[in-house]
């Protein structure tokens, strides 16, 4: 039973009650927006999910080890772009402990309550001066109605500050949903490093939090990709404050798990559907669907290899309805296929199926690849139920001349 | 002890005694050689690797029906371009058959003496009245130094053929091995089919035969990447006749093991190399090696990656000596990896160690870079002993290019 209305609403991660946010320019940047703060009224449940790459930087070190401590819970989210303190060793562990007691100290809240990112150009040594300087200003500066300046504060090449929230309107009432995000495949000049930061005003215990969070996640910012990378700082926080009143436990102005988890994925889902149509060069959006596969982990293994692979990522580059690539990168997935029923389409158009090619059709299929947001799916011909879904982009000429080029 | 002495000589898959080529145009291309055919003077021991891509082409499933029907031995290979043969289901089991039964009648030999290659466009029906007419005019025009138009007929989007052949001199005797290839990452137009061709007249058992192609092609051909993609259709074969008098068993006129393997991996490592030189796009050779591993296995699993990375490829295009592209694919291999301890280094540069980044020796790396033939090394700070080495090419934007627009 769906008895949750979900609309868009205005802003950002300071549309949900009780939150208020700042951005500055402390001067890691040459010029502009360099350093957010997002601080709840009062102290929230948090959740966290991280980069599972082995390299990892101090911020994420740090913030995981905080998330222990205080048991999910946090009142201040601080985060800075143009260097992402990673590989500078012990020296990259102390910046980030600085970090989070200047957060503290300015704000007045409890050292474990401060959650830290970064994100910009690894193995250069964060300029904890600047970055102090800058934390102290933005904690004087907070204000419930700044959200749009702290989503550039984080932004690195991104072409566009990416932000979104949500009202979701049940029997007990309202709460709402905000987020910003990070672009992944905005390499700056190291790797590409995804972060998201989300807020709500229904009060949803630590647990359950990070339930939500990991299942939302799974479906979004993991089912998305644009260069199969992974970087040193991947990182989305979600904050839980309460200030609306509604919670996902107890009798009273109760909300269901499945509405709160219904907002979060329209927050993140359109931030993930962002992130990959901001990818560096990208000029499409596609969805990648895998069905007929022995397990949904198989799909998903089988899809994600489709969605990165080279060539099928020049091939929607250039319109292209190239069946024969899709089929191959599915063969090579390692997972259970069978040839001789495999199907794919390109939009609603059968391609090939049951070892039969429909050559006539290519001009229909092109059609539907000339527009921005195009599909492309597979059955893989095992009779099983397993299926999964990716957003990916085309690979361009310009992902090549931004990612040679970078430093010249 | 090595007592065997290598040296370059001419020729390719004729080089050794007792064997004959043709090369013919069938009609399968516009224009050009499109069909080659090459014979031993008696039945030889033969050995082939195929593609692991579960998509698989009926002349790989036909050919690795016959090694197995006649214990390892064939007189003939006949291979065509412009047409994979995959992905047509029984029509392509009956037209692969076809080649099979023309080419046993036009050299008069048991028909499973013959093994069979494919590559082109997939989900294309075989004209196998063309290819027959091929195979037999084919036939006619056998002889032993006929060789560069064989490499020439079994290319596709290649830039030009790619043929090796040694003389391996030991104390009992001369022999040879001689090899033509076609290239991963020519792409027609739905994927990268590498296909290889070897010969010798050393005298090789099946199963000692079998054991050294798989020894030499896990340190050449499956030790490259051009775009990470594999194949319907990728196929290495190679047959030893023992016309040269020197055999790998008995006692009269015998020669190593280890000889033969020095001679096989001369011809197949130059032909590997020249693949990737060819790839799509390619500008550089760049050789990627992974020491300090928990073992070989994560070493290459590791280096694997870095060869195929989007940032890592892209930055090598541009020669910009990007250790952290580097360390953040190593961190996201999934093997055993001490950030604190990696050591990244660009031709003989130290880049970064022990989480300190030498910025001031860029340059030196820069002019590394700028060279056609690079290094890239990688410790990954375990304390293990396991290594690999993989060959890789940079990512153009003529790789996109030649991708998008294939059809345009």
């Amino acid at each position: 039973m769906n008895t949750a209305n979900i609309t868009t609403v205005k802003g950002g991660v300071t549309a949900p009650r009780g939150y208020q946010a700042a951005a500055v320019a402390c001067g890691l940047k040459p010029s502009g927006l360099d350093l957010a703060l997002l601080v709840s009224d009062t102290v929230a449940t948090a959740a966290g999910i991280f980069t599972t790459n082995r390299a990892v930087a101090a911020p994420v070190v740090l913030s995981q080890a905080q998330l222990l401590q205080s048991r999910g819970m946090a009142k201040a989210i601080v985060i800075n772009s143009k260097c992402a303190n990673a590989c500078t060793g012990d020296d990259g562990m102390v910046a980030a402990r600085t970090m989070v007691e200047e957060t503290a100290t300015a704000i007045e809240c409890e050292t474990h309550h401060v959650l830290i990112a970064s994100t910009g150009v690894i193995g250069m040594r964060l300029d904890i001066d600047k970055v102090g300087a800058g934390i102290r200003a933005a904690a004087s500066q907070l204000q419930p109605d700044v959200h749009r300046a702290a989503a550039e504060a984080i932004m690195t090449t991104d072409i566009s500050p990416k932000e979104r929230a949500v009202a979701v309107t049940t029997p007990s009432g309202t709460f709402t949903v905000g987020g910003m995000a990070k672009g992944a495949g905005m390499i700056e000049p190291s790797m590409a490093t995804m972060l998201g930061f989300l807020t709500t005003d229904a009060k949803v215990g630590p647990e359950l939090l990070k339930e939500a969070l990991r299942e939302v996640a799974d479906q979004t910012f993991n089912a998305i990709t644009v260069d199969g990378e992974s970087s040193t700082n991947d990182t989305v926080f979600l904050l839980a404050n309460g200030a609306s009143g509604l919670a996902t436990e107890g009798r009273d102005n109760a909300v269901t798990y499945s509405a709160f988890v219904e907002g979060l994925y329209a927050v993140c889902s359109w931030l993930a559907r962002e992130i990959v149509r901001g990818g560096e060069g990208a000029t499409k959006l596609a969805t990648v669907v895998v069905t007929g596969a022995a397990s949904d982990a198989e799909a998903k293994r089988a899809a994600r290899l489709i969605a990165n692979s080279p060539l099928v990522k020049t091939a929607l580059n250039g319109g292209d309805p190239n069946w024969g690539r899709i089929v191959a990168v599915a063969g090579r997935a390692g997972v259970a296929f069978n040839q001789n029923k495999t199907k794919v389409c390109i939009g609603s158009t059968t391609l090939f199926a049951d070892s039969t090619v429909f050559v006539d059709r290519e001009p229909e299929a092109a059609a539907h690849l000339a527009g921005n947001e195009v599909e492309m799916s597979i059955d893989l011909g095992t009779g099983g139920s397993g299926s999964a879904t990716m957003w990916t982009c085309d690979f361009s000429a310009d992902y090549v001349h931004i990612n040679a080029d970078y430093r010249t």
